[in-house]
């Protein structure tokens, strides 16, 4: 009984407890009602614990965020841990008609990139900036996987506050990762492709696959005040396809690793013809040694055409700049830099444990989990124990790096995290399991069944120095019969695992938003103190912004109509336009007047090849919209912001092109305050 | 003890009672500890009680499935219910980078309308179709307040269908009620505008609301066995704003009821200029008696231009008409078939109860909740008994109509809904709280906070004749604190609350996606039993479709480059192309020959200016690629199926316009059989 209420005591201190207590209790004295009736009162108590664990009551907080890549769907998920309930989805990659990103004039730049305008990508790992190898809640970088990409998402806000693409590349997936002060935020290409040395791809056949296909690992420097990212230089690697990385802590913090597949360089049929070698490669890249190469003049230079696009936070309008050039090192000219470890076929997940010595492997269609020893890395490197070279990249001997193998770990293993406690957790795609394994002696220690098909995992910094071991999350891939049936397409599911004591715990399934393919997760008191609330509209540096209502004008420029606009309780000013035209132009920029937290207001007019926009109090915000028809159109308000919000509308008057109706609009009656608040709270 | 016990024993069989029994337990034995700790032990007990109300096991499944309107995001978000977790977003209205919805060539067409191709709308009002005045989980109609649409959607699929514009109407808010037997599904619109009596709107200046601007109800006719939507005819109605509508039941079946504001008709200022007059009006329409005068040649037609589009099941492609010409009635030429009954100004709902004789108006300004007669209606049409007339239309005198007046209410009432077993429940959005009241002496039995200010409030089935009366949700528009923040955006928020006993109970708080106006509760067994999981693939008669390897094909047509291709576990066929040219328009056309549940594919090329799609099993859809520039331009899956995934990518090169490399393509090995499934599980 002492050690089931300890056991307890860590998930959730007083009802957990307390209820812990009574099922004990029940338990006992109900213990000659039969065996099967026993067993049934066992499960309900299991299930009341793992109810009040997750249990997060009305008006508390979440412990911790948790940030889920939204894969094919471009965002990312903010989920509150332990209730699983969403938080938050922040668009990056993918048009969000919801408020406008995207599509209004000022986040619509932020999708733009060599190839034009892309309003999609598939968005797959999230990694939160670090400051002494451990989280510090700062940002978000997050990589789109197929228009080769890296946004920032700025956690004072929760908006994507930048965006690079990423020249020769071609699927951005071994992307991207931050060091451990975020000198550089590290992103791999997944497919290799022919290079036409202008920061392209070149126009290849498929059959020259092997001679002119190459891949590409870029290092963006990260300003260390503002976050702000730049493309410092790339390394130009074999035609392989790159997976995973992660970058090394403690002793190996100055380098980088990453999993490769289809080191056989077969252009088709990959299932088959990259499956084909027993072995592909484990790289490493010492980034500390590649940059300094890269300063003292190693680094060539090819010419480049990629977009960078960063939100100004005085104006919330988002500018884009063409970059032109890029520098790159090869290899086989900066000894010392790159090595490649032979490692299980296919690998999916490297992971380095919390103290930077073990790097584990996970390859998903071998029988065992290869640890590599960083000491013993760096004494192969001392020893040059080589077993040759693959463009001047020299290779290990397997067993002069290896540390130890987990043996009979299950079925397809992809991922590993760590709890800081001397275990790793590692997930087996194809036997539906977490596996609980020892850093100490590498054997298994535990497992529990997924539901189903986990990909990734996440424990809290379960990827840095200091993991929050309490909470481990499965991301599964199928979800079947979870939950209700909702036809034939389903979300995929997360899974809640207790890890504070010895035996894993399930506590809770809920689905997630497309697909996560990985996750980061923080405590709730490095983010939320420096949640900002509302943006100060004295700090509003929008060019077209009205700060008060007398100032409001609708202005013909040709055939563009710019209406400067603005939004407050329960009103726009001005309510009544005339004077448009069929075929106009018609760009509202609207100014949200309120100074409170949550009283955004939304803006949207009647049969618009558009979207809305919402608009943050303080913030301007701009639709356009071209009209095709006459007609009177009305616009309003679209988010309920007080009793009086169904009143909150007006009418743009279109006229036929040509007609002789003056633009003219009414500016209403002037109220010296807002009207008072219409909630309750604090 | 006893009364606790029973009350518990309501909310969750087995795991509930079993906590409630543990908690009443240690409360007795702790009563000695001081008054402080047991109020705390007080706290978590009841903590304790609504964790397990909420909680559904790892792979139980809810009780039911709540559909909640995402308002300014377009969409539906469908929730279980009790856990507060999101199951699914069904896309509506708006594009849906998701899985391709609005963005590839099948769905593409749904969104097309009189104004063009219109990519977002605000979804206000779900309805469940209905059979015999109760929900039969069938359809799922919703508005399009914007831009004037009524969609429905499948719930055997949960496929949005069909989708249908409504012409004379500007912001189609009191929308869309179905009747007792999905005889219609009625449409108001929220603006009025000054009509062309072309199905459009005309130019008129602003100066001339009162005398040209008209208000229009639509009534759509749904067909019986297959839901597809006609509309049968409109009535023109006066300029005024049109907010909510329901429709009456048992005696008042025949009727459907709408409230109305700015019945001054102000043209401007309508948050002062609407609000002049005590009373705007409650709009009583007899659908049954319409839908004779249009039969008996009553109805005038005028031209107009609409779009209504469907989706074909055979192909998965919906396909867009216009329609040309519509009918309508003019009250003033069809006696008895509207009335007006005087109402608090300003009104939001308008809610009938179960039985069909009360028609509750929730005045938003009011300090009291009219409760109106069905039965005193039909005496004073009887009896002649009016105040006059608006455009023909009779005035009801307000107290031949009256049955009571709930009292003292509430700050701000908004929407009223009922349990079955006498009680109404209503949203006061100024003193956010949900006040219980008897439909019995109309007095208030209890009220409970909510945070903060609700809008709409749900009971399963609290609309119809058979209400579900365990559950009610809040849909609250000001979340502000009540969870982690996440900047100046928050979600909404709804929050959980048990009526099964005298006093409401608060269980769980819940973010919501966007802004849920409102919402329907159908218990899980309407439904799920008719899911469908997956396509037949012998019943896939999209014209690409390709139902075995062998006989996929890349051709070219002119300046179009058509490939017809296959995706299973873990490969397309083909996964290399050439011969595509810079600026070739290039459809890939991808059939998912998996026939199993769970196991879709998606479709992705770099760099394209549109989004991926995702392809159910068994079904084809279509992906539109332009490139901009030469090079080699990877494809992949995009939805994780399986251990080979990350190998289930494809090549396509792209040569430089008039370039001389001919269309070829790889369809590589054939396999008998498609690999083994992945996951292990039912």
């Amino acid at each position: 009984m002492e050690t089931r209420i300890n056991k307890f005591k860590s998930i959730v201190p007083k009802v957990g407890l307390l209820v812990a207590l009574a099922a004990g209790t029940l338990l006992q004295s109900c213990n000659s009602s039969g065996k099967g009736e026993d067993a049934n009162i066992k499960e309900s108590a299991v299930a009341a614990d793992a109810a009040t664990a997750v249990y997060v009551a009305p008006g508390k907080h979440d412990e911790l965020y948790s940030f889920l890549s939204g894969g094919f769907n471009g965002q990312v998920a903010v989920y509150g841990i332990p209730s699983g309930r969403l938080l938050k989805v922040i668009p990056v990659f993918s048009q969000f008609a919801e408020n406008g990103y995207g599509y209004n004039e000022e986040t619509r730049p932020m999708l733009m990139t060599s190839h034009g305008f892309v309003p999609w990508d598939d968005l797959h790992h999230p990694k939160l900036s670090r400051a002494n190898g451990t989280t510090d809640g700062r940002w978000l970088f997050v990589n789109g996987n197929n228009t080769p990409r890296v946004a920032r998402v700025d956690l004072t806000t929760f908006e994507t506050v930048e965006m690079m693409e990423i020249p020769n590349s071609a699927g951005n997936h071994c992307s991207p990762y931050p060091t451990n002060n975020n000198e550089y935020v590290i992103a791999g290409t997944r497919f290799s492709v022919p290079l036409d040395m202008k920061g392209g791809t070149g126009d290849a056949s498929l059959s020259e696959y092997k001679d002119k296909f190459r891949g590409s690992i870029s290092f963006i420097k990260v300003d260390k005040e503002h976050g702000d990212m730049e493309l410092d230089f790339q390394v130009l690697v074999p035609g392989f396809d790159y997976d995973l990385a992660n970058g090394g802590k403690g002793p190996s913090g100055d380098w980088v690793f990453f999993t490769t597949y289809n080191s056989e360089k077969s252009g088709t049929l990959k299932e088959l013809g990259a499956s084909q070698n027993d072995r592909d490669y484990l790289a490493a890249i010492n980034w500390k040694l590649a940059a300094q190469y890269a300063a003292e003049g190693k680094a060539h230079e090819m010419p480049a055409n990629y977009y960078h696009n960063k939100m100004d936070h005085g104006t919330h309008r988002v500018n884009s700049t063409v970059k032109k050039k890029v520098r790159y090192l090869l290899p086989e000219e900066c000894p010392g830099m790159m090595y490649l470890i032979p490692a299980p076929k296919s690998p999916h997940g490297i992971d380095v444990d919390p103290s930077g010595e073990y790097m584990v492997v996970n390859g998903k269609l071998a029988s065992s989990l290869p640890v590599f020893s960083f000491t013993k890395m760096q004494k192969a490197i001392q020893n040059k124990d080589f077993d040759g070279e693959v463009n001047g990249i020299p290779v290990f001997k397997y067993e002069s790096v290896l540390h130890a193998e987990v043996k009979e770990p299950g079925l397809g293993p992809l991922h590993t995290e760590f709890d800081g406690k001397g275990n790793a957790y590692s997930t087996m795609f194809v036997s539906s399991e977490v596996v609980k394994w020892s850093l100490e002696d590498f054997k298994v220690k535990d497992r529990i069944p997924v539901y189903y098909s986990p990909g990734h995992l996440m424990i809290p910094g379960g990827d840095t120095k200091e993991p929050y071991g309490k909470y481990l999350i499965a991301m599964n891939k199928v979800t079947k019969d979870r939950y209700l049936p909702t036809g034939p397409e389903l979300l995929h599911s997360a899974q809640l695992i207790d890890i504070s004591g010895d035996k894993m715990k399930l506590l809770l399934d809920f689905p997630t938003l497309a697909e996560p393919h990985y996750a980061q997760g923080i405590a709730a008191n490095k983010i939320a103190p420096n949640s900002v609330k509302f943006f100060k509209l004295d700090q509003n540096k929008h060019p077209q912004a009205v700060k008060n209502e007398k100032d409001v004008s609708v202005t013909r420029q040709g055939r563009t109509v710019k209406v400067n606009m603005t939004s407050i309780r329960s009103h726009f000013t001005p309510d009544n336009i005339e004077g448009v035209q069929v075929g106009d132009t018609v760009i509202f920029h609207v100014t949200n007047l309120e100074q409170d937290w949550d009283v955004p207001h939304g803006f949207a007019i009647m049969g618009n090849n558009n979207a809305e926009t919402l608009i943050m109090p303080g913030s301007t915000q701009s639709l356009r919209w071209v009209p095709k028809q006459e007609g009177v159109f009305p616009f309003y308000c679209t988010d309920f912001c007080s009793a009086l919000h169904q009143e909150m509308q007006g009418y743009v008057r279109v006229s036929k092109r040509g007609s002789n109706v003056p633009i003219k609009f009414s500016t209403g009656v002037k109220k010296p305050a807002p009207p008072a608040t219409a909630y309750i709270g604090k």
